[in-house]
């Protein structure tokens, strides 16, 4: 069998969560022609990061996209360091010739987001954005039910993606607060990830409007919080938040169809409450990620009387992802329910059989990011005329 | 005891409701020092009308506003004809010196809405604009905490008012599909009870975006669907639909909370999912009218590890409207629940004890109604402009 | 239009729900060829008796049963006494040759039960015992499924009836906890709806399993709480509770089906939770009555990815008792819900559209209450005896 | 870091679970002072092991019980055999004196449980048999609630275990089908979890009453449909099955409370719903196998007018098995959720602990193995009796 060689850049949250899903994905896709190696962790930090390759499973580390980029027993760099070395990184990969998986956001402007496009067009390597909720199951068999038109006309798309951990004021000034890391806060936090579904579920948007706030604007800086240095932190070391905390936006897709979008991470009571629903002429469906095996489905061919909201525990072997190619679970039977890291697993695999296949690339592409950012632009373009903003074509 | 003597003008859906709350309320209420009598019937339709009020109970019918604003023997005039005629027929119970309760919207227009206003309080006559949702006894618990700060500062509204029952292109065209009679579509008729709980748990709304869109916009005419008459029915008489099918919009409160609001008439699988959500510092609660009974509630104090949204089935005694002064149910025990019909009796026990007492007028007041009034034109407005629009002082 | 004319035994809990069913029949069943008059309340506490009738709109009061089985312009004697005086009751009105409407339970034995049936169907007059959540549009929709064989075979049945008022040890004495008055306690309170339910709906039980349990042992007697009369009550009056305060137990159907039942007064967070849930070859329907206008169906016919419970608004025109014969809706639109007093209208406009066509009897019959109450015989039996016991033939 | 050498006996359903979690504890545990090495899997058909062991991760094989127990780098032995042979293997680990973990049930009798456990407390070795439901964290929440007396004295726990996968008659005669594997039916595969929680969060149960129901007794041989043999297995190749397709039962426990179990393959759109409910005397607890993430949470304290279950997303840091030592989460965080393969995780985690520590052994151990299965026992001759049986001291 084949080795996908694969050096991964960074290890915080989500560089754990695509360790764990290299670790993964061989056991439970044992269809898949080739296998990852977990060559190389890549960090700055080298104490850290030679720490955490140990814990997370990578034979080797390196503390430079140069270094790493240089190397020739590499396949496929993935890049979970801070948004806004993301297009940077992902050129240099590309540029190297290496397929690049890369978090979102892919960039933390639109105009970086193109660069990284163009760079992975350029050399023709397998390029995908980590929108990991696409290959829930769930979510996948709504797009199923879009393809087969089961849905009909849509009409309507309503997003929510709601938190509420940012709302205690002690939280400290970590760099999801700070615009220069972070590019934005629930704008690019959450509501992209609604952003990316919307437009692989009802299609491109025209115009949107948006307005944003920052409730808690003065945050004690980390180092007062984590390092404990003392005097300094103590004397007054607050930082100014220069994100959104929350943010709220109308879309009209090219289709016609109406959208809202709604994240914050001033939700009291949610935690991580990543929901859409969907009213098409034939038919509606709601997800929620908290409940991600299930989806609600209404079907327009219901008859008159026994017509509702159906329950799809959608762990079945016959939904998305969830049966082996010779029958049988893939996970577990149904309802012995998969959870958040799976939808990692489900997207390595696409990505080892793109690559193993050679191509086309897995999607969200890095074209399709540049879509998905050149939404989030526009909401911040909106945000700041106070009228609607058409979304650039990209 | 006194008697409040009544006059309903209409006998529609709304006539109905009515009628039957002015028959229920005394058995339910024994504590109100007054009861109504159902005097008077309006209608210009003098055949049907002397039918309902032998159905629905009335004593007398007069075709006309003229004939029953002129007599002596009437208290309170109740207005349920169509929108486009609300104000001028309150004006003119006004003039005469009636209380008056009307169905709303309490105009077609901001400007149409202030007349009324003006001549209730120039008269000093009781006004009321029937918002019923706001006396199901979990919305008002809803207001009770809001009113105790058990809710804290309000981070985010948003409210979604979803039925289907127009997406049937073989729907006919009704007046609710004719802007000249009803103003607007799921703007008026549904987002409308949206704007008013928004305004009263929430607060002034200083400025919104919205858009709109009619997905139908041609549907067979009334006579042709409901009379059929003949040959011009026959002949393909289809007509313009003039108003929203569907309606979304952003709001910044005053206080600076964010809003957002999704009313339609599109949305398969939802019949009268009037919802909204309120999250606050401490705490959040969620409505659905589907459920009216209940209310989910998260409090910021719980302890860390049992924090959650609790179900409350507000139909105890201790809940506002559901508890006799001296103690006991007054509807059934908790969670033999009640229904819609209910909120229509809470809401005339409230005028009839406010006309007893002599005032002052139960919210909402056409007061009150105006504020609803001007977020619904800056609604108009900003979808015409394409901009955000403030919402005029009223 | 004829007009039936009705007694009323009783003013309390019960009395006050079938007043009101008699004062709201005619308005939301207006195509009945018949109308209630209410004539006459009886009771024992003349003053008391006197007023209620005032309050509940009944226009004349009688003392004693021989006294309103005497007159001759009463058509229906409707029975809400306290239990132990059912049966016979309902036979003096029966040899008085008035139709009866007998509260549950028909009676607190089975020997009265059938004394009771035996009466009716000598005098040859229209009887029904009321238990009205069958006529909860859901569980009527439930009714004609089955009817329809839409379930198929059926293999389960489980019910549960959940409460919590009488947790706490200070709620007094009252008659519900008296075995003289009430016959039993959780047992013929709760269970009995949930059995009357599943002999309707699955059918006959041949044998059962059963157990009680009374966890508050003594209680204040209720004058102690409600008179207050002073020092004796002071002087640690309490009383024994001999009857059930929860009772579990299982059933086999003739059909070979297995059942099971829960009924209980210590369930805390439950207030009228009255839940089942059939599974049968072809689908499975789950009722809860504290959301009574919902039905969850799950039907073996979807396709295998888009299988799971649905939610029926079983409040639309084309469900059950929900649409007047002309179309349109009975009660208010879809999913503007009705409430717990409708169980009893519906009941009501049954029996007067049954004594307008000379029959039959409602179900379910006094025949039919007597299996219910054969069932719940058995129990008692089963319980004393720690066997499965076999439910004697009635 | 010390190691753990583990052998795994058997390589289907669980044989995969058992692997996954020793692949992945380490990952998910850093704490852990030891690591497991997953040395030997065994199985009796060579091939077949060998290739299993290649696709889980296992480093040799052995073909025997015998082979594995003389090995002297085996720490610890788990069982994932067939039913039939649990107890036969343990005795055979434990003689050998390795540390043995056994799935559940410890036996298909209660003889040959009790003497596994006196095996294993004979050699001294730690002993634990697979209830893996116990540690899902909303599980070990309650448990946790049970321990604080923050439920109160328990009056009612009701289970409910509903899956339908065998009501099609055309699955085939699979060894669950089969007394002499599988020991029974839905008894001992599914209400067995249910047995096990019961005794853990409610304590020792008394006696019970029983029933169980085969309603498909026919199937096809496996072979006929597994094999495809031709001839001889379409020539009437059905056999009988003699295991219950579901059972209901009552039970009375130690402490007065009273119990409802069923389990069953036969409830129609029912996948894995491992459910149960406690009320106490201070609040009510509601898990669901299919939410595992969530808990329902009824506290007895809340005012009045705010008291209802709430929904706890149990899978905070804060909750049992969620965080790491130092802080943060142990999987991902709050609401990211985690699934079914994490319950196991979770438990060989408490083994590997218990072993470094050198015991006690993790619960359920043996003893408490035995325990359940001296219900399950009681329940097969209540069955037989029809009557109410003791269960067994062990």
């Amino acid at each position: 069998m084949d080795e996908i060689r694969v050096a991964l850049v960074g290890y915080q949250f989500m560089g754990r969560a695509h360790s764990n899903a290299y670790r993964q994905v061989s056991f439970y896709f044992p269809e898949l022609q080739v296998r990852p190696v977990m060559r190389v962790l890549v960090g700055r930090q080298r104490k850290l990061c030679d720490q955490m390759a140990a814990r997370f499973g990578w034979e080797e580390t390196e503390y430079s996209i140069e270094a790493v980029a240089a190397r020739d027993d590499i396949d496929l760099i993935d890049i979970t360091a801070p948004n806004n070395v993301h297009a940077q990184l992902a050129i240099k990969a590309a540029k190297a010739g290496k397929h690049v998986f890369c978090e979102k956001p892919l960039a933390t402007s639109l105009e970086d987001a193109k660069k990284a496009r163009d760079a992975v067009q350029k050399a023709g390597v397998i390029n995908t954005v980590c929108h990991n909720y696409r290959r829930a199951p769930a979510v996948a068999l709504v797009h199923k039910m879009v393809e087969n038109e089961d849905l009909g006309e849509i009409y309507h798309w309503r997003a929510l993606y709601l938190q509420d951990w940012a709302m205690d004021p002690a939280v400290p000034l970590m760099w999801r607060f700070q615009k220069r890391v972070a590019g934005s806060g629930s704008l690019g936090d959450l509501m992209a990830h609604s952003v990316d579904l919307a437009l692989w579920l009802v299609g491109d948007i025209s115009r949107v409007s948006c307005t944003m706030k920052t409730w808690v604007k003065q945050r004690p800086k980390a180092s007062a919080v984590d390092g404990g240095l003392g005097g300094a932190a103590a004397a007054g070391a607050m930082g100014r938040v220069d994100v959104d905390d929350g943010v709220v936006a109308l879309a009209e897709f090219r289709s016609g169809a109406l959208g809202t979008f709604e994240a914050t991470r001033f939700a009291a009571g949610h935690k991580n409450y990543n929901w859409f629903e969907i009213n098409g002429s034939k038919g509606s469906v709601i997800f929620n990620l908290e409940r991600m095996n299930e989806l609600y489905y209404c079907s327009g061919t219901d008859p008159a009387d026994r017509s509702g909201f159906r329950l799809i525990q959608a762990s079945d072997p016959v939904h998305p992802y969830m049966g082996l190619p010779g029958g049988g679970p893939r996970y577990w039977p149904t309802a012995h329910i998969i959870g958040y890291e799976h939808t990692f697993i489900n997207t390595v695999a696409d990505i080892l059989q793109a690559i193993a296949e050679g191509g086309p690339s897995p999607e969200p592409t890095f074209a399709s990011g540049c879509r998905t950012q050149a939404v989030l632009h526009a909401c911040e373009q909106a945000t700041k005329e106070g009228a609607w903003v058409r979304v650039p074509k990209v």
